[in-house]
């Protein structure tokens, strides 16, 4: 029997990986000769780069670079493909969890990003792919451009200073000193992000608010935003302010989209892609996958989703078995394709303690399955 | 496929029956075909009597008695076998239900459940069967006997008033009136309860905290029922103080152990037996089983493990699924013989919630399961 482990990361309890080690857990002790594949997955967000790696050999390295909050920070990329392909994260430099707490969209900036983007070039890669996700930021990207080498300028010709509430005063982008080496190095953004760069489905109102932002905050972002997306179809004649995916990041998106060959596409299927899901999984019997929720928004793209359309793309007769912390529209899940969905909660327990004991209740979980399937496989 | 559905109670949240018709609603649109035998089963507690008599048919009599707070209660008790066996339960005239959430397990008389047992005796049953549980009493049965014909007095000759707190000052019983119809008729006391009379184990330590006993009044009902155990012994030589479910319902297992022929056995295997449960499971593919929780309690006799026995005693190869709010101690169930055991807590909810919404909750894992199994069976 061949059993595949796929999960996403369960949001504020467990990584990728430990959803993917809590679930063999359960199974091994019941189906000990079974063989396993453990393919833990993320969309861009944070741990990217590291859920690539698990399945994927390469090699590390780490710098120093400016924080969301303007402080340094350690972020490091992965170069894989025997030098090829650089593997970059948003989290890494401008991620919400270096903020320790001290949540200020209006200031954070991307610049870290950029430096972190200029590495990868200094690195001499053909291909850069970075997952969008987890930023601390709502600055468009402006200062990821900013460290590639763009001057963004106010009507007095003073330059801006970093975060995105400043480019609400923004009159002319500089990009004559941009780094050369952004157009000629192919460029993939991985996100399952569909905003816009604004408007009420854009990066300042939907995300703005978990960034920390006030109501009050998320109408001068929106300002600052469509100010400068007006001012980046001045400099170079892209229109992003509709643009799908170009909100992801806090508009880092939109800022590689305007003034990069960079092309978009979905997070999930490109950590399939890279970590060999389908070859991986054929003949497949089993397939577990999941993450923190299952519910009516699984259908709109997200990692489980995906990796069960993978799977059974490959092993069409594969039971596909989603577990999640909490399961909802279990109708509609169904209708997707899920054979079965358990949610791991045990009993009444606060939010607290399930987050903790996910590992735990998970591996509960996943026994508790294996060992009514051993009565019937 | 032939499935059997037979739960308990899941306490507050639903009657076995309730339980019965929600698993049914999860499982029959998956297997439309199938042969659903629903049998829902209670110990000796509240729901007993209407338990039975979801497969059983009999006669109900209503009689306006005493509850336990001496107010006028309407209580039922239930004829089956062509009028030869009642069915009673201490719930129906002296039931915590019936306190409005005021307990005074000082003052709390069995009064009433003496009246119904009279009643019964009335309609010249051969055989009475009492479920002992659920009641609000901590009187030792006093009132029971007191409402049978036996006077109880203290030292000054004076006739003792009702509730336990006042066997402090028994002195003496005098059973010269008491029915003689109940030396004459077979009495089956149903319960699942070890509780000696009294003692570390017994009906005051154990269940007077759950009646509303103070630290201290538990220890006055325990004086209060260690001197009617010394009165009991000295009327009818009869010592209760250490016997296996004398403490049950209050005590009032022990006063019918001490003055009639009554035997003490299991509700849960009676119910089984009454139910058929044996007969109506030969043949059973799978079995759904459960209560409001399932952990290491459940190994105590409780109902699910009494049903697991019942039903692989016929069916050896059925498969069991046990069904819970609360899931603990997974590993202990395998060994009792579960197949599989999975809690209908969806996600992080409060109790309340989870109460409430538990029929919809148990349909929906019941669906869940039975979605899987589909792929197997």
């Amino acid at each position: 029997m061949k059993i595949i482990i796929a999960p996403d990361s369960f949001k504020e309890s467990m990584t990728a990986s430990e959803a993917a080690q809590a679930i063999y857990a359960g199974f091994k002790p019941i189906f000990p000769t079974a063989t396993y594949e453990l393919i833990p997955l993320a969309d861009g967000g944070e741990g990217f780069v590291d859920t690539i790696l698990n399945t994927v050999p390469g090699k590390i390295y780490t710098y120093q670079v400016m924080g969301p909050r303007k402080q340094s920070v350690t972020a490091k990329l992965a170069v894989i493909e025997a030098g090829k392909i650089a593997l970059l994260e948003t989290a890494a430099a401008s991620g919400l969890q270096l903020c320790n707490g001290i949540k200020d969209p209006l200031t954070a900036t991307s610049y870290g990003t950029g430096e972190l983007l200029k590495h990868a070039l200094d690195l001499g890669v053909e291909h850069i792919i970075l997952g969008l996700g987890g930023s601390a930021t709502n600055d468009g990207g402006a200062g990821l451009l900013q460290a590639l080498g763009a001057k963004f300028y106010d009507r007095s010709h003073y330059e801006l200073p970093l975060g995105g509430i400043h480019l609400q005063a923004l009159e002319k982008i500089d990009i004559s000193a941009l780094d050369p080496r952004l157009q000629t190095t192919k460029i993939t953004l991985a996100s399952d992000v569909a905003s816009p760069f604004i408007g009420p489905n854009g990066a300042s109102v939907v995300f703005g608010p978990q960034k920390g932002a006030s109501p009050n905050a998320v109408l001068q972002l929106e300002q600052a935003l469509t100010n400068f997306s007006q001012v980046i179809k001045a400099t170079c004649g892209q229109d992003i302010a509709t643009t799908p995916g170009a909100g992801a990041a806090g508009g880092i998106g939109g800022a590689l989209l305007a003034f990069t060959n960079a092309t978009l596409t979905s997070g999930v299927e490109l950590a399939i892609a890279l970590t060999d899901l389908e070859q991986k999984a054929t003949a497949a019997d089993i397939l577990l996958t999941g993450e923190g929720s299952l519910d009516s928004q699984t259908k709109l793209g997200k990692t489980p989703l995906g990796v069960l359309r993978a799977v059974r793309s490959v092993s069409p007769d594969c039971t596909v078995i989603g577990l999640a912390g909490k399961v909802e529209a279990v109708a509609e899940l169904y209708q997707l394709g899920f054979d079965a969905v358990f949610s791991c909660t045990p009993g009444v327990i606060n939010l607290e303690r399930a987050l903790r004991s996910g590992s735990k209740h998970l591996t509960q979980t996943a026994n508790e399955i294996a060992h009514l399937l051993q009565k019937f496989v």
